[in-house]
């Protein structure tokens, strides 16, 4: 039997601020066989999402944080190289919760298999297809509740929750804005997404302006990204009964002790309901979520972008492009199918 | 025609913090004689309310601040002394959007008629039966929306719209946690309101432990009347799924400037819901709340404190005891049926 050399990243201290690597080293360990019921993964993709920050702290949260001297938490799709479980045989390509290494070894029913011949590419189910595209789904639909007429709000619109958020948006009938931090973002968004208008709010100036001005008739919905500044101008443009769908905060993330928002009186002024998610909540609903974005998506109405970046070595610094908004779409590892370390 | 001297504490200027004599100071001005339509009240009940602070000031509230130079709003009870409306005769009773002032002269069709015959003290209309109990009742039931045995955890539980949160909570079959400044109140919630538990949040020493022992199965619905340190607080007490019913933070209204609740992240942690309100979003739905708080109190299943001053010219002070907790139950004034200035 080989042995497999698992190169894997580990959170060795909690972050204050950004992550370093000092935060999260590398290790090489080996790939221990998998017990009954068990399957190791060799990695081709690894998610990054801005959650990931989240479980590296241990604040409460709605998962338990990263253990010390774990590997760091993420969502991965790789090939099976051995099996324990009856249910799947070497070369199935499955998603799970994984890290960010080059072997997973998980119980077999955490698996999704996922079918590679249907001609859809396999990162496409870390971000679309998958978990980042079920957040905007469900979230937007079930927590933000657009009604056709209103106007939908997004922050971080050009990410891999926002993009897809404001695309379902726009097929419910409704003015969709959405904010992000580069003309190019923009221009993506309102040129091949459709968005109504879009705003940079690197360039825009005072940001209760350039809303007001981009939703002359007030928000119905905002799907809050970002949190911090954004929430506390957005909310002074929400109209009555208005729905504030918070995804995660992104923009402080990195902040020790980052001020709440100053504008909640918005919530009584407005009769407005703020409500926080995450995908968990819907778990049972996934299959439903998972073939209506599939079905857009074949039917060319739903459009993602993403960036794929080769190599588990540079795990860290991508990551960390999330937080300064370098990143064009859904950020991804890409591992190489050989054996290689990386 | 006899000429009526209005006497009247008006809006000199917007306080910043605890307003002053200076901010409303008193008048006297004659009463017009009503128009077409128009009916004047010689008022005999002044609701002193927190909501009143709010409207004095000119940041973006629920109804217009009060304009520099009218007299202060408040609900009120008066007897009708002329009219010209056909639907009021002199000596009529009814409830109105007033001020603190003597004489109330409004349009006829802004009036509630009361019965003064059904033997509920007309004070019980500002409170209980009023404003108060119709934004406990609301409040609870369809932004709370409490289940049998769920945990509700009310601040200012002993204040006039608490107390009715807690009584209508515990006839959903919930357990009722009530906070409250002095051991007087805590002993009234617990003996004769029948409150599952009580917290002194003057003496109870850190909040969150306070709040953890009192709800040993965490905080379903939290009715927030006060806001700061107590919400943030309750934030890290909040189980999957917990709804946060704004009713208001008194806590923060003589604060220029009070910082936003730093834990908000619990709304993803624990998918939270938090949902501001008003008593007016539910306008048509007061006959079905007054109906049900009649009933609840003819049978004995409600009971209010409430806390009567004589005389107009003791408003201002009164008001403001809203603020240092020192109030029991919900504060009125009352006035002289003669026809006596103040």
């Amino acid at each position: 039997m080989t042995t497999l050399t698992n190169r894997q990243y580990f959170l060795a201290s909690r972050p204050s601020g950004e992550p370093t690597a000092s935060n999260v080293p590398v290790r090489d360990v080996p790939v221990p066989e998998p017990a009954a019921g068990e399957v190791v993964l060799r990695n081709l993709y690894i998610s990054l999402d801005p959650a990931i920050r989240g479980w590296m702290g241990d604040d409460p949260n709605y998962i338990e944080p990263i253990a010390i001297d774990d590997a760091v938490r993420s969502s991965v799709i790789g090939r099976v190289v051995k099996s324990n479980d009856p249910d799947y045989v070497v070369g199935d390509v499955a998603m799970t919760m994984g890290a960010w290494e080059r072997y997973t070894t998980v119980q077999g029913v955490t698996l999704n298999k996922l079918d590679e011949s249907v001609g859809i590419p396999l990162s496409a189910f870390l971000g679309a297809l998958g978990p980042t595209g079920l957040t905007a789904y469900f979230g937007l639909l079930e927590v933000g509740k657009p009604r056709s007429g209103e106007t939908v709000l997004v922050s971080a619109a050009a990410g891999a929750v926002g993009s897809v958020v404001g695309q379902i948006a726009k097929m419910q009938g409704c003015r969709v804005v959405g904010m992000a931090g580069t003309d190019d973002k923009c221009s993506w968004l309102k040129d091949e997404l459709g968005f109504d208008a879009v705003i940079n709010y690197k360039t825009c100036g005072d940001y209760g302006s350039a809303i007001r001005a981009a939703c002359p008739d007030g928000v119905d919905v905002y799907f809050d990204n970002v949190g911090g500044e954004i929430l506390d101008a957005t909310l002074l443009c929400l109209n009555k009964f208005a729905r504030v769908a918070v995804c995660g905060w992104i923009s402080t993330y990195n902040i020790a002790d980052a001020p709440g928002p100053r504008n909640l009186w918005q919530l009584v002024a407005e009769s407005v309901t703020i409500q926080g998610f995450t995908v968990l909540d819907y778990l049972e609903r996934f299959p439903e979520g998972i073939g209506q974005l599939v079905e857009w998506m074949m039917a060319g109405k739903l459009k993602h972008r993403e960036e794929i970046v080769d190599g588990l070595d540079n795990v860290l610094p991508t990551f960390l492009r999330l937080f300064d908004g370098t990143n064009q779409g859904k950020l991804v590892i890409r591992l190489p199918e050989d054996g290689t370390a990386a």
